[in-house]
């Protein structure tokens, strides 16, 4: 069980948030940041490692990204919501393409699967509470 | 001297940037993150600390986004135009709210002036680099 | 379960590690840096927030350590032994005394309980990997 | 001019420092993690990118190692020396072994001569301040 989930947060800044929710991104941006890391490794490790630069380039900026993230929202009181809003549509843009570019190399590398996986688990959760930041502040989901 | 303007970087994935330009937003990207950090310690030290803790949780944001952006920025080779300026903008939107909010202490605590000064120069050096990515983008700057 | 465990990852550099000391690793420092973000936001709503100010500095250390050791101890290959062990190290030191420090404020506030446990169980897992680093290069363990 | 320089900082927790050796280190470590994220992306865009893995590899360790310490040595208030310490050797083991490795590739890529100069200069500023922590503390310096 995640630590986070212990802790009965229920707001982001002023937006009420279910803890579950706030959870699961917290959760997905720390998995996304560690399997991009993995597969920066893992890439380098390729023999054709010439076709995987583009993998790695997108890797180490979904590391920089989602750990960065992952600070933010680990600190949820009085956040402003948007901060929150921005750098979790910057999430869901490096997530997307980092998901897509691992994807083309799943059929050959377990590493690019898994990692495409928690890309697109991560893309998800910050989609899911941008939309519940979305809906309280008036905007229609998406 | 910044390592990073003896790097003839002119180019921001497909987008043409001056190496000035991009050197001015790593440079003000690391200064804002150190001097959020420095403020973080200063602010935990004043006997005032119950008045500094929105300032405190700002400049940790600060810290995490610049840091996260000093990164991607500093690795421009084929970057996605779409990423970097989500970043950039989630940058200018943190720089925006703890500058203020150091402006507020600026009268009592050096330390928040300074890191009041940091966080606009930041903020000003994203802003100049998305007009950039907009104008070559097609979009009017602002 | 983590993405680590899928990687087949079994050494570190040249020493052999079993997986799940690697894998329990990286998820405790993972969990810690997590447990610490966290902790240093609700220590700052406490009404006595003068009183966690040392409790908040470790924790805003205790993140940059485990969060730097994340990254490297995610890219396990080739990795030079002297630097894992210093850094491992290091990590050790700031657990101990972050993991100290929250367990005085434990019977207080919930939030340093549970952050005080992710320390200990980051710190065990580090001395654990330090044992194998240190055995395989000759050292007597502690 | 840097901010930190601005900041009459002269003790890192119990221990003395001159403000210049604190501001030299952090201005050190923030312009090497800045180098390597560089000298990352512009290995990654060499055709012999295969020659380049080990330096990409240790350029990651080093960005991550420097960036922390970096952070660490910002809020210098109440600072343990011991995790200080810790710290400051992980991050000599690092831009020891990534320096050798750019310096390795500085007559073909002036990326790496830069990076590797870097490398150089931070490694010396750790060394700096742990001589004044060892000497403070007792410890014949090295």
């Amino acid at each position: 069980m995640s630590y986070a989930r212990q802790n009965p947060v229920t707001h982001l800044g002023t937006v009420s948030v279910g803890a579950d929710v706030l959870t699961e991104v917290i959760d997905a941006l720390s998995r996304c940041a560690q399997a991009c890391a993995a597969d920066t490794d893992a890439d380098l490790s390729e023999p054709d490692v010439t076709e995987m630069v583009q993998c790695i380039r997108l890797c180490l900026d979904c590391v920089d990204v989602c750990t960065a993230t992952g600070g933010v929202m680990s600190r949820p009181a009085d956040k402003d919501a948007s901060v929150a809003r921005t750098l979790l549509e910057a999430c869901v843009a490096i997530c997307k393409s980092c998901g897509d570019e691992c994807e083309r190399h799943a059929h050959m590398h377990e590493h690019c699967r898994v990692c495409a996986e928690a890309c697109r688990r991560c893309e998800r959760a910050c989609r899911d509470l941008l939309d519940v930041l979305g809906q309280q502040a008036g905007v229609a989901p998406r």
